[in-house]
């Protein structure tokens, strides 16, 4: 695939892009206009064009986009056609919700392993999967070679899972630890899912609405 | 406080920011130079000044930044000191994960409530909490009144406990359940944490550094 460098906010718009496709796609849609697509995902039509227009030309002037066509361009620039493999590390409650609920396979990325180092969860099923001794980690990630691992992990084990797993030859880490991993960037590519910093951001706005609220209030005082 | 209008990109950084000083503090270090803290978060000096800019004068030139002053006012931007409530929706695996290892009160948020439909789940402990029947969800937050609503419900339930929780006067919503929520955003402040869009980032990045990478290997052929 011809490769530009598209900005980071473009690429993070793409999933949820997707997952309207999905949506208009389960509805029986067939085609929508820019003016459609950015009604429904409060985007202005011209984003949406150049949002787009960074990949290629996907729509076409008075038709607008075919959405099987559309969804099948971004899901493969997304890579998920690239049949990517993955391992868990760290079978504790958001380990086991991931397997248990997340549905790696919608997003072309099929788990193969899941590992933890509790003696009483080793070799338990959970689905398919069976967990493995977390000893085992470098010898399976080297025999399977799988391309992203989920790291669910404790804080304080972060890291040495991080560079054991690089060490095997991982290319892509899913950190959930919320910690910032000390791991060359060169060598893999690290896609960080902090909770905190997401509780943090809605503080922020939530302390910013209730302000405008109460300014509000002190400028249109009740009589 | 004063507001001003601050980018997106910004207020994704202030969570970073709160968590390296809360790091060099714990370190002992008492102050630190924009240079040095750009070098430590792979940001240039300036854009950590532009960044703080934003929000007021926090540095003295050839002092640096005081680093527990910093980290008082990011946390009071970021709105730790409003002493937020929660009330958790749905202990499902993520819930149940959240309620155990999430520490809310590090980030200025007392979780008060938690609430499930499952009745064998009902009425039992987790941690300081007991889990509700999800029938007394308006009630018990018109009683209690939360800022904050934690949403990990099943998708299908997803818009439906959404605007109870609004209806009884949620004002923000934590949102785990990967559903786009149908709400008046005049109403509520939603914060998604979408671990798919997550997921195909990762996906995006991993394809493209792959690519690169095979590129490298075609130019620069094994003789």
């Amino acid at each position: 695939m011809k490769r530009v460098k598209v900005s980071n906010n473009v690429i993070r718009r793409l999933p949820r892009y997707l997952q309207k496709l999905d949506e208009l796609g389960e509805s029986g849609v067939d085609r929508i206009s820019s003016g459609e697509l950015g009604r429904q995902m409060n985007l202005t039509p011209s984003q949406i064009r150049q949002d787009f227009s960074c990949f290629g030309e996907f729509g076409q002037q008075g038709y607008g986009y075919n959405v099987s066509a559309l969804r099948a361009e971004i899901a493969k620039i997304l890579g998920m056609d690239r049949n990517f493999t993955a391992v868990l590390v760290g079978v504790g409650n958001i380990g086991h919700a991931l397997i248990d609920h997340f549905s790696f396979q919608n997003y072309g990325v099929q788990l193969v392993a899941a590992f933890d180092v509790k003696q009483d969860v080793v070799g338990t099923h959970i689905g398919e999967l069976v967990v493995r001794d977390m000893k085992s980690l470098s010898t399976v990630v080297e025999e399977l070679h799988p391309d992203i691992a989920v790291l669910c992990v404790p804080k304080y084990f972060a890291n040495d899972a991080a560079k054991t797993l690089v060490s095997a030859g991982i290319k892509g880490i899913w950190n959930f630890t919320n910690v910032e991993l000390d791991v060359p960037e060169n060598a893999t590519v690290i896609e960080n899912i902090y909770f905190s910093d997401s509780l943090l951001a809605l503080g922020y706005y939530l302390s910013e609405r209730m302000d405008e609220m109460s300014k509000t209030v002190k400028n249109h005082p009740v009589n």
